[in-house]
């Protein structure tokens, strides 16, 4: 067998359909160029026929990705499969992807059809997807509550129409590492034509087990590929983190004697990007990518450390992409300086105006702060990068005040399709008040889901980041903005949130 | 065998030992409360001998709690050990806990010590501390990455010593859940006389594994004990989570076939009350208290739970403590009505006037905000229980302005001993503004380590709650404020946290 572990993304997918993380298509670009730069071996760009946004975004990525396959959700039928075939024309290499519940229970009440509906049904979809695509994946959905027999007979059936690689999902999060892997074993040593196939693990988090859980799907049961996402983001609990299943499988090399493309140094990074563009937050006790993954705080373990470092420690922050909080640019860098280093954190703006665009902001914003980290760079382009596509409106400038005693007071100035408006309001408090000043003038009827606020250096000298969480007609939208002045960031970050509801990306319900 | 599984919580000792988690007496009396409710069979409440502030709060639980067994955390010598006992003193059931390194790695360079002096310290630590109190646990300090051979004698010695509990940890989350269960049921096979003692595990989470190493531990190696924490707090990636355990031990029965005394509808006010203390978030796809956990978003998910909830469910987020986002009170609610929903949400005052100064500052909220949420009121009772101590600094009153072009500025008035102070800033913002006013007057000297913000019920009309570490001379504090207006809350976590810093209790290096 392979001692190849394929590492198959699926943030901009499983990860998106996580409630309220919902993302743009420039913001899905970015985010996959940067699984690129991880040297991810399969993206899942979405499911291109849910939406005509997840559509543009899956043909947006297709066409920019070079090094990783780029991969297209479709429920077993002809309609989801063309539309993932159209969608993915011009990639550099395509997958589809097609799945279907074999469990008793789902069958029976999600899907209302005999287990040979089913079982025929996903034949003829492999089949379908075989003659447009060489690389074609199945799902059977709920496949570790699904019957070993029945879910034997679908497998041997899909790969003999050429599915090229089997998911065997947790699709509820139910299971344990032991009963998983044996699963696994079990179903290949059953199918008669397994090894004609890949086998792939996908599980989910509930009960906290999904890294350990595809572990054992690729060490006991022999599959050579997990689906994992970014920050384990994902509905419910989420699903297998990325981050954590590459460090056990480097770090326990003596164990899984396994080799993986990824170059571990971009996770941070990613991670990063990840939960700015959705606002999920990630906690300080996170494996990995959180923030105190490698800080030591007891007596005994400073101690352990400073004489001899493996005492306490596994794996080294650097070989994940952290690094130090240091200051690289002042009010005097030029735009070259700027540029390098975006480069060097591995962002790549779309064109030069977007460069010009970053730079303006990141000199306004070290005339008002002396030290500029690389945080405060990252949360500027992420900012910006939410302005990219066509803004309806644009801030331009705030003034407000609170007083104990009296009603907190905004005026906020913005531009509305090019014309300055200017709109006053009070509030609970000075952000309540500014958001209630836009709204008099837009009116968008949105509800609120989620305020949030993240200090980027720890102090309040740094720029405050904001993200704000908007929802209508069942849309949900994140908006961003980056500003030391908290009340500025949170007015620049609720009108990026209607400029992205004024997008025409329709959400179709998924199920047909 | 028995096949009652004992949970031991270590968020007050290991969980404190996160950077930045540091707790204050009556923060810990107000969790070891929780505890108690949700049942935990063992809480450590701290490591007496490592400063006055932990003997005082391990010797405050002892005293407070009745239904679980309160322990202490010692190095295996003498002093330690006594201190410990010297905590317990006056509790229902009190348990001493030491420790010493067992690994080739810690013993030759952290411990600096032969194996054969390890022993000899173990046993007669175990010895000493028999003579105190009967129910000694005994840890192998990175005893996974231990000689089996040599960790077989000292099991043996201690247990002939008297120790009725011995744990095996993963002290730096090294383990896989194959080998972890097969390394402790070798252990417990070999050992003479093993079944002497309840066996233990202790898994931390930095491969992000450890609740399915804990559980390889439990199922595999027979151990009938795990230490775990709130929401995983603590070093590094934090420790084996008591939600995840909990829930994976019940939800599959089917398979562990083992009883518990838990009462999960606690976990989520628990871990709340946790992750409000310490300013650690949990992330919205944490597995069962993560605000997602129980949350679907694709149209496919969806649709699946109306037809039958068990498609995409295996546990009910009303079992865990989850409820509706439900109004519950308002400005014209009494003082009876205030105190039967504090009762209703688990909190519980100290005295009357703790109530009267939490109602009192329901009322003023009520006054401006028009439906107050479980949430709020939570935040509230958080806010007030933070400034129950001794306190140096209140807040009065502030007020600030911000106008684009303009340096943001602020005043803030507060007392200081009883006199009052007013003092003004200018600022990167208005939040930095208010800080800076407040530090030109108190010169603490402290350096801010984390400022972040959660609105409480989503929106910016509900509270917002602040959270603000500041750190000096190696104490780290943490502050919490609440309030409509995010420049006030900000204030007001300020003031908190210099109340704390305030405070006497000295941290004392942990290694002797």
């Amino acid at each position: 067998m392979s001692d190849q572990l394929i590492i198959f993304d699926t943030t901009l997918r499983d990860g998106e359909q996580s409630p309220g993380a919902s993302m743009t298509r420039d913001e899905k670009l970015r985010i996959a160029r940067q699984l690129e730069r991880l040297k991810v071996d399969v993206i899942e760009a979405g499911f291109a026929a849910a939406s005509n946004g997840d559509f543009e975004s899956i043909q947006a990525i297709a066409r920019a990705i070079k090094d990783s396959t780029i991969c297209s959700l479709s429920r077993a039928n002809d309609r989801d499969i063309a539309r993932s075939a159209e969608a993915l024309k011009g990639a550099s290499r395509a997958r589809i992807h097609t799945f279907i519940a074999t469990s008793p229970l789902h069958m029976e009440k999600k899907l209302r059809m005999s287990p040979e509906q089913v079982l025929e049904q996903a034949r003829l979809a492999v089949r379908f997807g075989r003659n447009l695509i060489d690389d074609i994946e199945f799902s059977a959905e709920d496949g570790y509550r699904s019957e070993p027999d029945f879910l034997c007979r679908v497998i041997e059936a899909v790969i003999n129409e050429g599915a090229t690689t089997i998911n065997v999902p947790d699709t509820v999060g139910y299971a344990i590492p032991e009963l998983y892997g044996n699963f696994i074993k079990d179903l290949r040593e059953r199918v008669p034509n397994s090894d004609k196939a890949i086998w792939s693990v996908h599980c989910h988090n509930d009960l906290g087990m999904a890294v350990a859980n595809s572990l054992a799907g690729v060490k006991i049961g022999g599959a050579r590929q997990v689906e994992c996402t970014i920050n384990g983001l994902g509905e419910r609990a989420g699903n297998c983190s990325l981050e954590e299943i590459v460090m056990a499988v480097k770090t326990r090399k003596d164990y899984f004697g396994l080799d993986l493309n990824i170059d571990p140094q971009h996770i941070v990074a990613a991670s990063r990007m990840v939960s700015q563009t959705t606002g999920f937050v990630v906690q300080p006790n996170k494996a990995v990518v959180g923030a105190n993954a490698f800080a030591h705080a007891s007596g005994i373990h400073q101690d352990g450390v400073l004489k001899a470092r493996d005492t306490y420690e596994i794996m080294r922050a650097e070989d994940v992409g952290w690094t130090a909080n240091k200051i690289v640019l002042g009010k005097l860098s030029g735009r070259n300086a700027f540029k390098q280093r975006l480069q060097e954190l591995g962002v790549e703006l779309d064109s030069e105006a977007a460069i010009n665009a970053a730079f303006a902001n990141f000199k306004e914003l070290a005339d008002r702060k002396s030290e500029i980290f690389d945080e405060d760079i990252l949360a500027l382009v992420n900012a910006q990068g939410a302005l990219d596509q066509v803004d309806t409106f644009h801030f331009i400038s705030l003034a407000q005040q609170s007083e104990t005693g009296e009603r907190p007071h905004a005026t906020v100035v913005f531009s509305s399709d090019g014309k300055e408006v200017k709109a006053s309001s009070d509030g609970n408090g000075p952000v309540d008040a500014s958001f209630k000043a836009i709204e008099s003038e837009v009116r968008s009827g949105a509800e609120m889901l989620l305020y949030s606020v993240n200090a980027i250096s720890g102090s309040t000298e740094s720029q405050g980041e904001v993200t704000v969480r908007l929802q209508r007609n069942g849309r949900v939208v994140n908006g961003v903005g980056a500003d030391p002045d908290i009340v500025v960031a949170s007015a620049k970050a609720y009108l990026s949130a209607l400029n992205k509801l004024q997008g025409n990306s329709e959400i179709v319900a998924a199920q047909g």
